[in-house]
């Protein structure tokens, strides 16, 4: 089944989405908000699986489901802790400034707390106070999770992924290496992140949705322009259930914790960094990917962040061409 | 005014405690949950400070008011942003390592993302599963916010507090050196912290509560010991206000965001490091700091850090040597 939440106070409406993204029923009699419906998922789910049934079968009232009128699914949560789960980038981020990977970067995730108190909706505009910052898009996936206990194994965490999703993880890179120095996270340069307009239960994936993965394209536009086609099952050293299992090691997470997968990145076919779709490449999920390859290559990057009026593009794809989770499109206001 | 929450369900319920914190009153009919109420304060907070002043004249159905049976008053939040606000803490953790303070770190606030999706009751206690992995508490003073507006000034953000209260923000000791090596905050290093019983609106501290600081002295026994009588209100570099608008730069804040101090520190009256109380010395809000000051006079630390069965007390008093915000005692289960 697929969950969005209409624009309506803080925490959004809930509805049910049909799965062609056209329709939606309200679900505010089963549970008022998505985060309702998390926290007592086993009694909800039942009878919003049931109303998914019935807006497919046409058989109760529905409205149209505009993916402009759609909140972030959460639009404010209690957790957001995003990985680096795509080591290929993280190996060219060091590359680039000349550092060496180190080995444990291969078997310990690197994530970090974001902060959840605000999602962007979908077509909500990135508000940039200063195109100085660097504002770069992150595009990745998203799962949001069920109560996890303190301890708990990858096999238990898998089990405990309730929905999936997109999400652009803005980032604005030229307050990054200051607050990295630091060594205390990102803080000011993570500023609110984006929500795809709809999260969809694993099992409406069918088989895009195997070994705590996303096994689809995750495609990106900067305006209008392809600039990422990767596929997010590969290149991903660390599943999901790998990375919440990182999280909960030392303590238990909420029902609607919402676990981030990194910036999807794929090596090229020679195993070298990615090369650009102009070049026959897949391109990239972020511009500072494509900055580092031109910095390794050519000595000095060429593409500039996103400016003010620039929109970005991100959307999956299932087997038919059909948009799983809508698409978040953004413009820097 | 007072308030808390009394455990039930995911968010407590929602009481207002008299000044003693002898008594309190069910306030569910004015604002189920404290996040309710932080919501819609402007509308909330006049009904909530009628219920105060009818309960402090017995004019209304009262209950006793036990702190074993408070939940943390958001037991649940949107955000935690923990502040380093006390430099000389983190000169002196640098110092014991022999590493020196950037000078950037007298104007620019050390802060990290914090996980909020639970805070544990004053009286739970903290489940460490490993003794190896270093248990510590940090006694830190913390304001709850309304809606910050991205790019508040200081004075905005210090209009923005609703209420204050303690933590006690639960280190990993032994997980930090590779946590902050991977410059990505802490995850695994930081388990959930604990709140205190009651947090309080500013004008309940009176004096004690100017120019964003609490002026109180924090003060923590270890097993019924003193350990530390520091004052909050000195040697603080950040005040609240500077460290809400350090977080809001570059995003909005939303209505319960949870902003901490950092473990309260202060120098020695010669301004060397602080000394113990038993030699005379205000003493500390964390282990980690006897053992910094240990290392620096002695070339390593003796203290250990918390083991199974230990007991942590921190609490504030005010003129009359009542408690201001109730205890949190914890013990290592």
């Amino acid at each position: 089944m697929k969950l969005a939440s209409l624009k309506q106070g803080r925490d959004g409406r809930l509805v049910v989405v049909s799965g062609d993204l056209a329709w939606c029923a309200d679900a505010t009699h089963i549970a008022p908000t998505l985060q309702a419906a998390l926290d007592d998922w086993e009694n909800v789910a039942p009878g919003l699986e049931l109303l998914a049934t019935d807006l497919a079968h046409e058989a109760i009232p529905m409205m149209r489901f505009h993916e402009r009128l759609a909140a972030a699914p959460l639009p404010r949560a209690y957790q957001w802790a995003d990985g680096s789960a795509y080591v290929n980038h993280v190996q060219l981020v060091r590359q680039a400034r000349g550092a060496e990977l180190p080995e444990s970067f291969w078997t310990d995730p690197l994530m970090y707390q974001g902060g959840s108190d605000g999602f962007l909706g979908p077509r909500d505009p990135i508000p940039l106070a200063d195109e100085a910052w660097g504002c770069d898009l992150e595009a990745e996936i998203v799962v949001v999770t069920g109560d996890v206990a303190q301890g708990s194994d990858r096999e238990t965490a898998l089990g405990a992924i309730r929905l999936v999703g997109l999400v652009n993880d803005v980032s604005l890179r030229n307050l990054i290496p200051a607050e990295l120095a630091k060594g205390f996270g990102f803080v000011q340069s993570k500023p609110a992140s984006a929500l795809s307009p709809v999260l969809v239960t694993p099992d409406e994936l069918g088989d895009g949705w195997r070994d705590g993965k996303l096994h689809r394209r995750l495609d990106v536009d900067i305006n209008g322009a392809p600039f990422g086609r990767t596929q997010a099952g590969e290149d991903m050293t660390f599943d999901f259930g790998t990375l919440i299992a990182h999280l909960a090691k030392t303590r238990s997470l909420c029902a609607g914790s919402i676990i981030g997968s990194g910036t999807v990145s794929n090596r090229d076919a020679d195993g070298g960094p990615g090369r650009p779709i102009a070049d026959g490449g897949r391109g990239y999920s972020c511009i500072a990917e494509v900055r580092m390859v031109e910095t390794i290559l050519n000595g000095a990057p060429s593409t500039p962040f996103l400016k003010r009026g620039d929109t970005v593009r991100i959307w999956a794809e299932d087997d038919r061409g059909h948009s799983i989770f809508g698409a978040i499109e953004q413009t820097v206001g």
